[in-house]
């Protein structure tokens, strides 16, 4: 058999660490497969996915910044996830095109879980309405959140948003800012990623035991949550996201119909 | 900087040495660069050049059946060897589109000196006039050698090999069968592959010293090897012209413009 291949598409994509961290779970479970980071333009990914889907041992992708809005109008597949947010993390071939979803905001219900917070009946607040948060929204409400509480500087992104999560799951979403009802307060604004940004929430209006968790990966600790922190709040950090969809992703790829390629899931 | 990602391309591809030595010698020198195998039918193979094309850290490709003559055919700038046998097996982006060369007729040009033959000089027989016989002929008038004789089943084969060579080399080949002159016989035909085949050359008309060389891979020793052997000429394995186009392979990617990539000649 050949050696599968996997990749992570971006611009730029030298940060990117799914590689090294797939590379490792395929020498710990013996598969002969590779993920390759490729760096290509927004206007080059049509013809890449093109080429990707014409190479027999292609077993899948995750897609990042720029591509996740493209690539989910690429797909012929989508998942309820992939549809709400318009967006998607991971493609993979399949016998009529392209399947695609997004794990970010599984992840971060992944995330939660692995620090012990559980999320069901849980009522939330997002701040950002923008892809991030639409689909941690939609992964809250699909892992059984109470309700759910959108904001967005721009009020048209928060009413789209809600609209989009509606149609799914019905008056469980609406706009309100962070308050004193919410247990778990997410920021999914890019506001803290320098560090002298403001505070995207108001931390004097919420419940002194309300986990306050951030989408923000670098700074590992945004000013929020540091100081979330010193006021006792229990808090999230933003690389919970990403390794909370690892086994999400290893799934979505394993999960092949193996007609022409050795994946993770074919032998 | 991204990782470069080079390939090897062909169908099938399983089989393939490319990816294990070259990625030996990227670790060796430190080169942060990897060497997949894409399985890509004929159909497929130019959706998937553009593809790569349009991939930043792409660095070039090995190229194997059935794609040499195709992709050719695609290189905006092909060197000598490229040109004359109508055939490539390396590929590299260049600033104005593709460049490619063929080193299967260099590398056993170097097979031939790795083991102390050299070629100036020397007169030699080709029995073969295909893509194999071609590229190893033109590899041998490259290198210097006095003249070369060409024979194939097919007459028509020949003399379009023969007018090829000469557009380049005037007057050093010429058809004719291997004869008691030639100090190098070379059999660039697949009769061998198969145990019970005939012997492809006549080993009475031979000079008794008469190097007799192998383009065939497996089985390593033919039986025109073998029998060559028994009566004491010395003789060269078809692995020899793999293993001795790794370094003009190496040298081709590393010699890149550097435009928009992490080749092994850039840093």
């Amino acid at each position: 058999m050949v050696r599968a291949i996997y990749a992570i598409i971006g611009d730029p994509i030298g940060q990117a660490r799914s590689p090294e961290v797939f590379n490792a779970r395929f020498a710990q479970h013996g598969i002969d497969a590779v993920m390759v980071p490729l760096e290509v333009p927004s206007r080059g990914l049509a013809i890449v996915l093109d080429g990707l889907r014409a190479t027999r041992n292609f077993g899948g992708a995750v897609i990042t910044v720029p591509h996740k809005i493209a690539v989910a109008e690429f797909a012929q597949e989508k998942s309820t996830r992939v549809r709400i947010a318009g967006a998607a993390n991971v493609l993979k071939p399949t016998a009529r095109g392209w399947s695609a979803d997004l794990f970010d905001g599984t992840g971060f219900v992944a995330g939660l879980a692995a620090q012990g917070f559980p999320v069901k009946q849980r009522s939330v607040a997002i701040v950002g309405a923008g892809g991030a948060g639409l689909a941690i929204a939609a992964a809250l409400l699909e892992a059984g959140a109470g309700s759910i509480g959108l904001s967005d500087r721009d009020p048209q992104k928060t009413a789209s948003a809600i609209a989009r999560l509606s149609e799914n799951y019905p008056e469980r979403a609406s706009a309100r800012l962070p308050g004193p009802s919410d247990t778990l307060v997410v920021n999914a604004t890019p506001t803290g990623m320098a560090l002298d940004d403001p505070l995207p929430v108001d931390l004097d209006r919420l419940h002194p035991q309300a986990i306050i968790a951030e989408a923000i990966m670098k700074p590992a600790v945004t000013r929020l949550l540091a100081e979330a922190s010193r006021r006792g709040h229990p808090t999230l950090e933003g690389r919970h996201m990403l390794d909370g969809q690892i086994e999400a992703i290893w799934t979505f790829f394993a999960d092949s119909d193996c007609a022409n390629l050795t994946s993770i899931g074919c032998s």
